[in-house]
Protein backbone atom coordinates (compact mmCIF):
# COMPACT_ATOMS: atom_id res chain seq x y z
CA UNK A 1 0.00 0.00 0.00
CA UNK A 2 1.95 2.97 -1.19
CA UNK A 3 -0.89 5.41 0.06
CA UNK A 4 -1.53 5.77 4.54
CA UNK A 5 -4.15 3.28 5.45
CA UNK A 6 -7.33 5.06 6.36
CA UNK A 7 -8.70 4.07 9.76
CA UNK A 8 -11.73 4.56 11.59
CA UNK A 9 -11.53 4.84 15.51
CA UNK A 10 -15.03 4.83 17.55
CA UNK A 11 -15.84 3.56 21.06
CA UNK A 12 -19.01 3.15 23.20
CA UNK A 13 -17.71 5.35 26.24
CA UNK A 14 -17.95 8.57 24.18
CA UNK A 15 -15.47 10.92 23.15
CA UNK A 16 -14.73 12.89 26.14
CA UNK A 17 -13.13 9.24 27.35
CA UNK A 18 -10.38 8.63 28.44
CA UNK A 19 -10.13 5.36 26.50
CA UNK A 20 -10.39 6.65 22.88
CA UNK A 21 -7.78 9.46 23.95
CA UNK A 22 -5.61 7.01 24.34
CA UNK A 23 -6.53 4.57 21.82
CA UNK A 24 -6.39 7.45 19.13
CA UNK A 25 -2.80 8.14 20.29
CA UNK A 26 -2.23 5.09 20.00
CA UNK A 27 -3.04 4.35 16.12
CA UNK A 28 -2.61 7.78 14.20
CA UNK A 29 0.97 6.99 13.44
CA UNK A 30 -0.80 3.95 10.93
CA UNK A 31 -2.40 6.58 9.00
CA UNK A 32 -4.89 8.72 8.35
CA UNK A 33 -7.32 8.59 11.10
CA UNK A 34 -10.86 9.39 11.39
CA UNK A 35 -12.88 9.41 15.00
CA UNK A 36 -16.29 9.02 14.78
CA UNK A 37 -17.38 8.50 18.55
CA UNK A 38 -20.90 9.03 20.32
CA UNK A 39 -21.28 12.40 22.19
CA UNK A 40 -22.50 10.75 25.24
CA UNK A 41 -21.22 7.37 27.33
CA UNK A 42 -23.78 4.98 25.29
CA UNK A 43 -22.05 2.01 27.48
CA UNK A 44 -24.66 -1.55 27.52
CA UNK A 45 -26.44 -0.10 24.16
CA UNK A 46 -25.26 -3.71 22.90
CA UNK A 47 -25.91 -3.45 19.00
CA UNK A 48 -28.76 -0.85 19.08
CA UNK A 49 -29.09 0.88 16.30
CA UNK A 50 -31.83 4.11 15.99
CA UNK A 51 -33.86 3.64 13.77
CA UNK A 52 -36.69 6.10 14.97
CA UNK A 53 -35.26 9.25 15.70
CA UNK A 54 -32.53 11.01 13.24
CA UNK A 55 -29.37 11.60 13.86
CA UNK A 56 -26.54 14.38 13.91
CA UNK A 57 -22.59 14.33 13.28
CA UNK A 58 -20.58 17.14 14.40
CA UNK A 59 -16.94 17.75 13.03
CA UNK A 60 -15.07 18.73 15.83
CA UNK A 61 -11.62 18.95 14.86
CA UNK A 62 -9.43 18.62 11.60
CA UNK A 63 -5.89 18.11 11.09
CA UNK A 64 -3.29 16.87 8.77
CA UNK A 65 -4.35 13.12 8.49
CA UNK A 66 -6.90 13.32 11.29
CA UNK A 67 -10.53 14.27 11.74
CA UNK A 68 -12.65 14.07 14.80
CA UNK A 69 -16.77 14.01 14.52
CA UNK A 70 -19.36 13.24 17.36
CA UNK A 71 -22.59 11.80 16.98
CA UNK A 72 -25.77 11.54 18.65
CA UNK A 73 -26.69 7.58 17.97
CA UNK A 74 -25.24 4.48 19.15
CA UNK A 75 -21.94 2.92 18.41
CA UNK A 76 -23.01 0.84 15.26
CA UNK A 77 -24.72 3.91 14.56
CA UNK A 78 -21.46 6.15 14.10
CA UNK A 79 -19.90 3.04 12.64
CA UNK A 80 -22.57 3.35 9.35
CA UNK A 81 -22.81 7.09 9.15
CA UNK A 82 -18.75 7.04 9.36
CA UNK A 83 -18.46 4.87 6.39
CA UNK A 84 -21.72 6.19 4.24
CA UNK A 85 -21.16 9.86 5.04
CA UNK A 86 -18.36 10.77 6.51
CA UNK A 87 -15.74 8.30 4.57
CA UNK A 88 -17.97 7.84 1.81
CA UNK A 89 -16.37 4.43 1.65
CA UNK A 90 -15.33 1.60 3.94
CA UNK A 91 -11.87 2.08 5.66
CA UNK A 92 -9.28 -0.23 5.65
CA UNK A 93 -9.35 -0.73 9.41
CA UNK A 94 -11.50 -0.31 11.89
CA UNK A 95 -10.32 0.30 15.82
CA UNK A 96 -12.87 0.39 18.84
CA UNK A 97 -12.17 1.31 22.34
CA UNK A 98 -9.87 1.69 24.45
CA UNK A 99 -13.61 0.62 26.87
CA UNK A 100 -13.79 1.02 30.49
CA UNK A 101 -14.42 -2.09 31.71
CA UNK A 102 -13.91 -5.72 30.45
CA UNK A 103 -15.73 -7.23 27.42
CA UNK A 104 -14.29 -10.59 27.74
CA UNK A 105 -16.84 -13.78 28.08
CA UNK A 106 -20.28 -12.89 27.72
CA UNK A 107 -20.14 -8.88 28.41
CA UNK A 108 -19.52 -9.31 24.63
CA UNK A 109 -23.18 -9.69 24.25
CA UNK A 110 -23.67 -5.83 26.21
CA UNK A 111 -21.03 -4.23 24.88
CA UNK A 112 -21.30 -1.32 22.96
CA UNK A 113 -17.62 -1.59 21.61
CA UNK A 114 -17.71 -4.41 20.14
CA UNK A 115 -21.02 -3.63 18.20
CA UNK A 116 -18.94 -1.24 16.83
CA UNK A 117 -16.30 -4.03 15.99
CA UNK A 118 -19.06 -6.52 14.64
CA UNK A 119 -20.16 -3.78 12.34
CA UNK A 120 -17.05 -3.22 10.69
CA UNK A 121 -16.84 -7.02 10.44
CA UNK A 122 -19.53 -7.26 8.46
CA UNK A 123 -18.92 -4.96 5.98
CA UNK A 124 -15.24 -6.41 5.31
CA UNK A 125 -13.30 -4.22 7.24
CA UNK A 126 -10.43 -5.77 9.84
CA UNK A 127 -11.86 -4.78 13.21
CA UNK A 128 -10.43 -5.13 16.62
CA UNK A 129 -11.98 -3.82 20.24
CA UNK A 130 -9.57 -3.29 22.93
CA UNK A 131 -10.80 -2.95 26.71
CA UNK A 132 -9.02 -2.52 29.85
CA UNK A 133 -10.38 -4.79 32.98
CA UNK A 134 -11.16 -1.34 34.85
CA UNK A 135 -14.19 0.70 34.70
CA UNK A 136 -12.73 4.10 36.13
CA UNK A 137 -12.82 7.25 34.19
CA UNK A 138 -9.42 7.63 36.00
CA UNK A 139 -7.99 4.17 34.73
CA UNK A 140 -4.18 4.13 33.68
CA UNK A 141 -4.13 3.14 30.05
CA UNK A 142 -0.31 3.56 29.66
CA UNK A 143 0.36 -0.04 30.09
CA UNK A 144 -1.63 -0.88 27.33
CA UNK A 145 0.12 1.25 24.64
CA UNK A 146 2.95 -1.01 23.42
CA UNK A 147 -0.04 -4.33 23.50
CA UNK A 148 -2.13 -2.21 21.30
CA UNK A 149 0.35 -0.92 19.56
CA UNK A 150 1.76 -4.83 18.53
CA UNK A 151 -1.69 -5.95 17.93
CA UNK A 152 -2.48 -2.91 15.58
CA UNK A 153 0.76 -3.68 13.75
CA UNK A 154 -0.17 -7.20 12.90
CA UNK A 155 -3.76 -6.68 12.13
CA UNK A 156 -2.30 -3.58 9.26
CA UNK A 157 -0.28 -5.77 8.21
CA UNK A 158 -1.93 -9.29 7.90
CA UNK A 159 -5.52 -7.98 7.81
CA UNK A 160 -8.31 -10.44 9.37
CA UNK A 161 -9.79 -13.59 8.13
CA UNK A 162 -13.15 -12.63 6.83
CA UNK A 163 -15.79 -12.81 8.94
CA UNK A 164 -13.95 -12.17 11.92
CA UNK A 165 -12.84 -9.82 14.38
CA UNK A 166 -11.07 -9.17 17.25
CA UNK A 167 -11.84 -8.71 20.89
CA UNK A 168 -8.73 -7.59 23.06
CA UNK A 169 -9.13 -7.69 26.35
CA UNK A 170 -6.21 -6.44 28.65
CA UNK A 171 -5.38 -6.89 32.71
CA UNK A 172 -5.59 -3.82 34.69
CA UNK A 173 -1.98 -4.11 36.00
CA UNK A 174 1.26 -2.52 35.80
CA UNK A 175 2.88 -3.26 32.75
CA UNK A 176 5.29 -5.27 33.97
CA UNK A 177 3.13 -7.98 35.42
CA UNK A 178 1.31 -8.36 31.86
CA UNK A 179 2.74 -11.94 30.67
CA UNK A 180 1.99 -11.69 27.45
CA UNK A 181 -0.76 -12.15 24.50
CA UNK A 182 -3.40 -15.62 24.66
CA UNK A 183 -5.51 -16.35 21.67
CA UNK A 184 -8.46 -17.99 23.28
CA UNK A 185 -12.27 -19.00 23.10
CA UNK A 186 -15.24 -16.68 24.97
CA UNK A 187 -15.29 -18.22 28.23
CA UNK A 188 -18.99 -19.10 29.59
CA UNK A 189 -20.51 -16.56 32.14
CA UNK A 190 -23.01 -14.77 32.99
CA UNK A 191 -24.13 -11.62 35.11
CA UNK A 192 -26.50 -12.68 38.53
CA UNK A 193 -28.43 -9.17 38.28
CA UNK A 194 -30.29 -7.83 41.44
CA UNK A 195 -32.09 -4.63 41.84
CA UNK A 196 -31.87 -2.15 44.28
CA UNK A 197 -35.55 -1.02 44.70
CA UNK A 198 -35.91 2.96 45.96
CA UNK A 199 -38.56 5.13 46.36
CA UNK A 200 -38.97 8.97 44.73
CA UNK A 201 -40.07 11.62 46.71
CA UNK A 202 -44.17 10.85 45.13
CA UNK A 203 -44.02 7.36 46.88
CA UNK A 204 -43.45 5.81 43.33
CA UNK A 205 -40.87 2.80 43.56
CA UNK A 206 -37.78 2.51 41.10
CA UNK A 207 -35.31 0.59 40.15
CA UNK A 208 -31.53 0.25 40.12
CA UNK A 209 -29.92 -2.64 38.06
CA UNK A 210 -26.49 -3.96 39.99
CA UNK A 211 -25.15 -7.42 39.41
CA UNK A 212 -21.85 -9.35 39.81
CA UNK A 213 -20.05 -11.45 37.11
CA UNK A 214 -20.31 -15.26 37.67
CA UNK A 215 -17.45 -17.35 35.46
CA UNK A 216 -18.39 -20.52 34.66
CA UNK A 217 -15.71 -23.03 34.51
CA UNK A 218 -12.11 -22.27 34.32
CA UNK A 219 -10.94 -23.47 31.01
CA UNK A 220 -7.14 -22.36 30.65
CA UNK A 221 -8.46 -21.56 27.33
CA UNK A 222 -10.12 -18.95 27.79
CA UNK A 223 -10.48 -15.11 27.67
CA UNK A 224 -11.54 -15.23 31.60
CA UNK A 225 -8.70 -17.66 32.35
CA UNK A 226 -5.73 -15.82 30.48
CA UNK A 227 -7.08 -12.25 31.92
CA UNK A 228 -7.22 -13.47 35.57
CA UNK A 229 -3.53 -15.08 35.06
CA UNK A 230 -2.50 -11.63 33.68
CA UNK A 231 -2.18 -12.38 30.20
CA UNK A 232 -3.67 -10.08 27.49
CA UNK A 233 -6.54 -12.06 25.95
CA UNK A 234 -7.75 -12.01 22.38
CA UNK A 235 -11.03 -13.76 21.22
CA UNK A 236 -11.47 -14.00 17.21
CA UNK A 237 -14.83 -13.10 17.12
CA UNK A 238 -17.77 -14.19 14.88
CA UNK A 239 -21.49 -13.57 14.03
CA UNK A 240 -23.30 -16.47 13.55
CA UNK A 241 -25.36 -17.71 16.48
CA UNK A 242 -26.56 -20.75 14.76
CA UNK A 243 -26.17 -23.54 17.73
CA UNK A 244 -24.92 -25.91 15.13
CA UNK A 245 -23.93 -28.56 17.99
CA UNK A 246 -28.29 -28.68 18.32
CA UNK A 247 -29.40 -28.77 14.89
CA UNK A 248 -29.93 -32.70 15.23
CA UNK A 249 -31.58 -32.95 18.31
CA UNK A 250 -34.29 -29.65 17.39
CA UNK A 251 -34.61 -31.44 14.12
CA UNK A 252 -35.73 -34.55 16.05
CA UNK A 253 -38.85 -32.50 17.75
CA UNK A 254 -40.16 -31.15 14.83
CA UNK B 1 -45.25 -30.96 36.47
CA UNK B 2 -48.15 -31.02 38.29
CA UNK B 3 -48.21 -27.73 39.04
CA UNK B 4 -48.93 -25.13 35.85
CA UNK B 5 -45.60 -23.80 34.32
CA UNK B 6 -44.81 -20.34 34.76
CA UNK B 7 -44.51 -18.68 31.84
CA UNK B 8 -42.71 -15.11 31.07
CA UNK B 9 -43.65 -13.59 27.81
CA UNK B 10 -42.13 -10.24 26.24
CA UNK B 11 -41.32 -8.50 22.98
CA UNK B 12 -39.88 -5.32 21.90
CA UNK B 13 -42.27 -3.93 19.89
CA UNK B 14 -43.97 -2.25 23.43
CA UNK B 15 -46.50 -3.93 25.66
CA UNK B 16 -49.41 -1.89 22.42
CA UNK B 17 -48.39 -4.04 19.78
CA UNK B 18 -50.73 -6.51 18.29
CA UNK B 19 -48.04 -8.85 17.74
CA UNK B 20 -47.70 -9.44 21.50
CA UNK B 21 -51.30 -9.86 22.17
CA UNK B 22 -51.24 -12.53 19.63
CA UNK B 23 -48.59 -14.22 21.82
CA UNK B 24 -50.29 -14.03 24.76
CA UNK B 25 -53.41 -15.21 23.54
CA UNK B 26 -51.76 -18.46 22.07
CA UNK B 27 -49.49 -19.18 24.96
CA UNK B 28 -52.21 -18.38 27.94
CA UNK B 29 -53.59 -21.69 27.79
CA UNK B 30 -49.93 -23.30 28.51
CA UNK B 31 -49.88 -21.73 32.56
CA UNK B 32 -49.35 -19.17 34.47
CA UNK B 33 -48.04 -16.55 32.06
CA UNK B 34 -46.72 -12.93 33.39
CA UNK B 35 -46.05 -10.43 30.76
CA UNK B 36 -42.99 -8.00 31.06
CA UNK B 37 -43.04 -5.59 27.96
CA UNK B 38 -41.48 -2.16 27.23
CA UNK B 39 -44.08 0.42 27.60
CA UNK B 40 -42.86 1.62 24.18
CA UNK B 41 -41.40 0.80 20.91
CA UNK B 42 -37.62 -0.71 21.43
CA UNK B 43 -37.56 -2.34 17.86
CA UNK B 44 -33.73 -2.28 17.35
CA UNK B 45 -32.43 -1.93 20.66
CA UNK B 46 -30.65 -5.11 20.44
CA UNK B 47 -29.24 -6.55 23.38
CA UNK B 48 -29.00 -3.04 25.41
CA UNK B 49 -29.25 -2.79 29.25
CA UNK B 50 -29.67 0.23 31.27
CA UNK B 51 -27.30 0.72 33.76
CA UNK B 52 -27.19 4.87 34.30
CA UNK B 53 -30.78 5.21 34.65
CA UNK B 54 -33.10 3.34 36.89
CA UNK B 55 -36.21 1.52 35.72
CA UNK B 56 -40.19 1.55 36.52
CA UNK B 57 -42.59 -1.22 36.88
CA UNK B 58 -46.44 -0.94 36.17
CA UNK B 59 -48.36 -3.57 37.43
CA UNK B 60 -51.63 -3.35 34.17
CA UNK B 61 -53.50 -6.09 34.68
CA UNK B 62 -53.78 -9.12 37.20
CA UNK B 63 -56.79 -11.84 36.83
CA UNK B 64 -56.52 -15.79 37.55
CA UNK B 65 -53.15 -17.22 35.77
CA UNK B 66 -52.48 -13.59 34.27
CA UNK B 67 -50.52 -10.74 35.29
CA UNK B 68 -49.19 -7.89 32.75
CA UNK B 69 -46.81 -5.39 33.38
CA UNK B 70 -44.88 -2.92 31.38
CA UNK B 71 -41.26 -1.57 32.20
CA UNK B 72 -39.17 1.48 30.87
CA UNK B 73 -36.52 -0.63 29.87
CA UNK B 74 -35.33 -2.47 27.11
CA UNK B 75 -36.07 -6.36 26.44
CA UNK B 76 -33.21 -7.22 27.97
CA UNK B 77 -34.04 -5.25 31.35
CA UNK B 78 -37.79 -6.27 31.17
CA UNK B 79 -36.38 -9.77 31.48
CA UNK B 80 -34.15 -9.43 34.38
CA UNK B 81 -36.97 -7.38 36.28
CA UNK B 82 -39.00 -10.29 35.02
CA UNK B 83 -37.20 -12.79 37.00
CA UNK B 84 -35.86 -10.63 39.90
CA UNK B 85 -38.74 -8.48 40.59
CA UNK B 86 -41.73 -9.61 39.74
CA UNK B 87 -41.87 -13.53 40.05
CA UNK B 88 -38.68 -13.69 42.21
CA UNK B 89 -37.77 -16.60 40.45
CA UNK B 90 -36.76 -18.00 37.09
CA UNK B 91 -39.74 -19.08 35.04
CA UNK B 92 -40.24 -22.07 33.45
CA UNK B 93 -39.88 -20.97 29.63
CA UNK B 94 -39.92 -17.61 27.95
CA UNK B 95 -41.37 -16.80 24.79
CA UNK B 96 -40.70 -13.34 22.94
CA UNK B 97 -42.88 -11.80 20.29
CA UNK B 98 -44.54 -11.75 17.58
CA UNK B 99 -42.12 -9.52 16.39
CA UNK B 100 -43.25 -7.05 14.19
CA UNK B 101 -40.67 -7.87 11.03
CA UNK B 102 -38.31 -10.35 10.09
CA UNK B 103 -35.26 -11.15 13.10
CA UNK B 104 -33.88 -14.01 9.85
CA UNK B 105 -30.39 -14.32 8.89
CA UNK B 106 -28.37 -10.90 10.52
CA UNK B 107 -31.32 -9.12 11.93
CA UNK B 108 -30.74 -11.75 15.06
CA UNK B 109 -28.00 -8.96 16.51
CA UNK B 110 -30.03 -6.17 15.71
CA UNK B 111 -33.35 -7.70 17.79
CA UNK B 112 -34.37 -6.34 20.88
CA UNK B 113 -36.98 -9.38 20.76
CA UNK B 114 -34.33 -12.51 20.47
CA UNK B 115 -31.96 -10.31 23.17
CA UNK B 116 -35.02 -11.15 25.39
CA UNK B 117 -34.59 -15.01 24.21
CA UNK B 118 -31.10 -14.69 24.86
CA UNK B 119 -31.15 -13.72 28.24
CA UNK B 120 -33.66 -16.43 29.13
CA UNK B 121 -30.84 -18.59 27.87
CA UNK B 122 -28.59 -17.30 29.93
CA UNK B 123 -30.14 -17.53 32.76
CA UNK B 124 -31.22 -21.60 32.26
CA UNK B 125 -34.94 -20.63 30.69
CA UNK B 126 -35.92 -22.10 27.64
CA UNK B 127 -36.86 -19.13 25.67
CA UNK B 128 -38.24 -18.73 21.69
CA UNK B 129 -38.31 -15.97 20.06
CA UNK B 130 -41.41 -15.58 17.33
CA UNK B 131 -41.51 -13.15 14.59
CA UNK B 132 -43.65 -12.58 11.37
CA UNK B 133 -42.19 -11.34 7.85
CA UNK B 134 -43.69 -8.00 7.73
CA UNK B 135 -43.20 -4.68 10.00
CA UNK B 136 -46.65 -3.49 9.59
CA UNK B 137 -48.80 -3.08 12.48
CA UNK B 138 -51.60 -4.19 10.63
CA UNK B 139 -50.08 -7.57 10.14
CA UNK B 140 -52.17 -10.64 10.11
CA UNK B 141 -51.20 -12.90 13.38
CA UNK B 142 -53.71 -15.34 12.73
CA UNK B 143 -52.14 -17.68 10.47
CA UNK B 144 -48.94 -18.02 13.12
CA UNK B 145 -51.06 -19.15 16.00
CA UNK B 146 -51.22 -22.96 14.95
CA UNK B 147 -47.61 -22.97 14.09
CA UNK B 148 -46.80 -21.09 17.64
CA UNK B 149 -48.96 -23.35 19.33
CA UNK B 150 -47.30 -26.46 18.00
CA UNK B 151 -43.95 -25.15 18.74
CA UNK B 152 -44.73 -24.04 22.32
CA UNK B 153 -46.21 -27.32 23.35
CA UNK B 154 -42.82 -28.93 22.06
CA UNK B 155 -40.62 -26.73 24.10
CA UNK B 156 -42.87 -27.18 27.01
CA UNK B 157 -42.81 -30.64 26.57
CA UNK B 158 -39.20 -31.21 25.83
CA UNK B 159 -37.19 -28.69 27.19
CA UNK B 160 -34.00 -27.25 25.33
CA UNK B 161 -30.34 -28.24 25.29
CA UNK B 162 -28.60 -26.05 28.00
CA UNK B 163 -27.63 -22.60 26.23
CA UNK B 164 -29.93 -23.05 23.64
CA UNK B 165 -32.44 -20.74 22.68
CA UNK B 166 -34.72 -20.96 19.18
CA UNK B 167 -35.24 -18.20 16.84
CA UNK B 168 -38.79 -18.63 15.25
CA UNK B 169 -39.04 -16.88 11.84
CA UNK B 170 -42.37 -17.00 9.88
CA UNK B 171 -43.56 -16.37 6.56
CA UNK B 172 -46.13 -13.66 5.78
CA UNK B 173 -48.34 -15.68 3.56
CA UNK B 174 -51.79 -17.59 3.96
CA UNK B 175 -51.77 -19.82 6.67
CA UNK B 176 -52.69 -22.38 3.24
CA UNK B 177 -49.44 -21.51 1.65
CA UNK B 178 -47.19 -22.18 4.67
CA UNK B 179 -45.32 -25.40 3.68
CA UNK B 180 -44.23 -26.44 7.37
CA UNK B 181 -41.45 -25.99 9.31
CA UNK B 182 -37.60 -25.97 8.87
CA UNK B 183 -35.06 -26.27 11.34
CA UNK B 184 -32.01 -23.98 9.96
CA UNK B 185 -28.68 -22.65 10.29
CA UNK B 186 -28.62 -18.64 10.77
CA UNK B 187 -28.33 -17.45 6.79
CA UNK B 188 -25.38 -14.67 5.67
CA UNK B 189 -26.65 -11.83 5.04
CA UNK B 190 -25.95 -8.00 5.89
CA UNK B 191 -27.75 -4.61 5.96
CA UNK B 192 -26.43 -2.11 3.10
CA UNK B 193 -27.53 1.15 5.10
CA UNK B 194 -27.60 4.42 3.36
CA UNK B 195 -28.85 7.66 4.79
CA UNK B 196 -31.31 10.29 3.79
CA UNK B 197 -29.63 14.01 4.87
CA UNK B 198 -32.25 16.49 5.81
CA UNK B 199 -31.58 19.76 6.78
CA UNK B 200 -33.57 21.19 9.75
CA UNK B 201 -35.61 24.86 10.30
CA UNK B 202 -32.05 26.25 11.27
CA UNK B 203 -30.29 25.36 8.14
CA UNK B 204 -28.15 22.17 10.18
CA UNK B 205 -28.05 18.43 8.51
CA UNK B 206 -29.68 15.62 10.10
CA UNK B 207 -29.86 11.77 9.28
CA UNK B 208 -32.33 8.69 8.35
CA UNK B 209 -30.97 5.74 8.79
CA UNK B 210 -32.63 3.50 5.83
CA UNK B 211 -31.37 0.16 4.40
CA UNK B 212 -31.86 -2.95 2.53
CA UNK B 213 -31.22 -6.07 3.63
CA UNK B 214 -29.07 -8.23 1.27
CA UNK B 215 -28.75 -11.99 1.03
CA UNK B 216 -25.56 -13.82 0.97
CA UNK B 217 -25.53 -17.07 -0.61
CA UNK B 218 -28.53 -19.43 -0.76
CA UNK B 219 -28.08 -22.44 1.25
CA UNK B 220 -30.87 -24.55 1.12
CA UNK B 221 -29.87 -25.07 4.90
CA UNK B 222 -30.44 -21.45 5.53
CA UNK B 223 -33.56 -19.86 7.51
CA UNK B 224 -33.15 -16.81 4.59
CA UNK B 225 -33.89 -19.73 2.50
CA UNK B 226 -36.61 -21.57 4.18
CA UNK B 227 -38.61 -18.37 4.34
CA UNK B 228 -38.55 -17.10 0.71
CA UNK B 229 -39.43 -20.79 0.08
CA UNK B 230 -42.67 -20.61 2.69
CA UNK B 231 -41.55 -22.63 5.66
CA UNK B 232 -41.19 -21.32 8.70
CA UNK B 233 -37.67 -21.30 9.73
CA UNK B 234 -36.05 -22.40 13.44
CA UNK B 235 -32.81 -21.83 14.30
CA UNK B 236 -31.30 -23.15 17.52
CA UNK B 237 -29.38 -19.96 18.54
CA UNK B 238 -26.17 -19.82 21.29
CA UNK B 239 -24.46 -16.64 22.84
CA UNK B 240 -20.96 -18.21 22.23
CA UNK B 241 -19.38 -15.72 19.19
CA UNK B 242 -15.55 -17.49 19.18
CA UNK B 243 -14.67 -17.71 15.69
CA UNK B 244 -13.44 -21.03 16.37
CA UNK B 245 -12.30 -22.04 12.85
CA UNK B 246 -9.91 -18.60 13.14
CA UNK B 247 -8.43 -19.31 16.19
CA UNK B 248 -5.42 -21.38 14.94
CA UNK B 249 -4.45 -18.40 12.54
CA UNK B 250 -4.50 -15.85 15.10
CA UNK B 251 -2.34 -17.43 17.28
CA UNK B 252 -0.11 -17.94 14.28
CA UNK B 253 0.09 -13.86 14.54
CA UNK B 254 1.07 -13.34 17.99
Amino acid sequence: MTEKPLILVTNDDSIKAPGIRALIETIRPFGRVVTVAPDRPQSGTAHAVTIAHPLRLELIHREKDYEEYTCTGTPADCVKLAFKVVMRRRPDFLFSGINHGTNASINIVYSGTMAAVLEGALAGVPSVGFSLCNYSLKADFVPSGPFIRTIAAKVIEHGLPAGTCLNVNIPDIPADKIKGIKVCRQSEGTWQEDFDEREDPNGQKYYWMKGVFVRVGNGQDTDQWALENNYISIVPVQFDLTANHAITYIKSLF
